[in-house]
């Protein structure tokens, strides 16, 4: 299943996308794509619905972010082998956490802005995982079974918030509208392996990061467990982690950083496509 | 005013606590301690109510986080100069920001439970600041009009997973419990300056930290300001302004750390008392 939360912000209803590509409202089913509606036993319950004998709805409606009430926003530092050598970085002896903060999150295709005084936004397309079932203390053997599903998250990053304003990258990565999410929760029995889905980002029809899940360096699997072991991973938690080459950072000879109207396209296997236009804040 | 809430945790109702020490259920009045209950207009109709007049409460009942849905938990680090001269640390150029995951806040007199395998748990005693009004971009004159009031937070640390395990101070701040909140929001009118609160941390009766908010590096409108130069603070959103000396990582000649069933005891000036028993994860 593809399921959306559409509409106005912070007042987005719940939705699932049939074969066809159309949207079908699901509001009279459940209140939100969020918390215990993902859980296996309600998944399960929307599969046995008809799509087709739900509303349907204008596919021009705004997306919002695929999943409501995000706790937690985790994501995980240079966890590709092929990104790690881009940034000149060592290989990590365990998962980088950081912390990005849930009043980033927008929509798929919402704008992003950047914030005032800000030179030095970056792009990071990166798999969502979604979780559907409180889990800690998980093996990597059973930690997928805890998953809801997959989406496309843009772990938007100001490098110089990032690395220049003493120490902890959260403050480069939690500006308004760094974290855009979704089209779609898809499903983890529609995704099958998530260790090989290719992605890619181009800025303004540029290709600019081209990758796949294959070299991540942490698992999926092995970042759930490592995280499990410090606190509990709840319904609707997001753990976005990590992003391939070619980020604007990296560039040669010289890095390139975002600038007003550039438009950003990110795409990953399965789980569709975000674009957002930047704009700077006044 | 000092607000609360009180109950079962996740089920938490708000309350205030009267002019005798007693506690009164305002759950005829709001839902709960939270967003825009948080503003000045509502706190101002709160303030016109007659304390005696609303149902007293046992004070037995366990008091939760005295805020409710927290959105970021934002933490400062190495905010004293006394604490960064015990730490042997730098005094940095600006505010350290990091984030404790929401899912680690507990109320102030809940267990606190070391994660299995932790051996490096530790205490500090914060002054946590509660925002009552969306800031963006505020200046340092004006930054505590946006505070709704203050409490007292416990950042319980474990330094191995902190400094350990690559990177990023989260992982060690995020652990299930370690984010005691409370007891009370003590309103702003009733604190005045945020930067002359006497506070202490007692680990099974003994002195461990004594400071004074009076030598924060960064003071609490600096912090404001400069996370709003960053990203939107939300109603309900904590800032944990750092601690002073005294620290377990910082004990002569050896550091010492938690162990099971150790007594904190926390205090600041104006906003109450928290005690936690520890516990080690079976």
């Amino acid at each position: 299943m593809k399921l959306v939360r559409f509409g106005d912000a912070g007042a987005e209803k719940p939705g699932m996308i049939d074969h066809n590509g159309d949207l079908r409202d699901l509001s009279g089913q459940v209140d939100d794509i969020a918390g215990h509606v993902l859980s296996d036993t309600t998944l399960d319950m929307l599969r046995t619905l008809d799509p087709m004998a739900l509303p349907k709805v204008d596919r021009e409606v705004r997306f919002g972010p695929c999943v409501g009430q995000i706790g937690k926003f985790m994501c995980i530092g240079l966890n590709y082998s092929d990104h790690a050598a881009e940034t000149g970085a060592a290989i990590p002896e365990h998962p980088i956490l950081f912390m990005k903060a849930t009043s980033a999150i927008v929509g798929p295709n919402d704008d992003v802005v950047m914030p005032r005084g800000s030179t030095h936004t970056d792009w990071e397309v990166e798999l969502g995982v979604v979780i559907g079932k409180a889990c800690k203390y998980v093996s990597e053997e059973e930690a997928l079974d805890y998953v809801a599903g997959y989406c496309v998250c843009n772990d938007v990053s100001e490098r110089h918030f990032q690395t220049k304003l003493t120490g902890q990258w959260t403050k480069g990565k939690s500006c308004d509208t760094f974290g855009p999410t979704g089209p779609w929760l898809v499903t983890r029995d529609e995704v099958g392996d998530p260790q090989n889905l290719a992605m890619h980002l181009d800025v303004n029809g540029n290709r600019r990061q081209t990758g796949n899940t294959n070299t991540m360096i942490f698992t999926v699997a092995q970042c759930i467990s490592h995280l499990s072991q410090m606190f509990t991973l709840h319904p609707g938690d997001v753990i976005s982690t990590g992003t391939p080459p070619g980020v604007g950072m990296g560039m040669k000879p010289d890095p390139v950083y975002l600038k007003e109207g550039d438009v950003m396209d990110l795409t990953i296997e399965k789980l569709g496509s975000q674009r957002q236009v930047v704009r700077a804040d006044g």
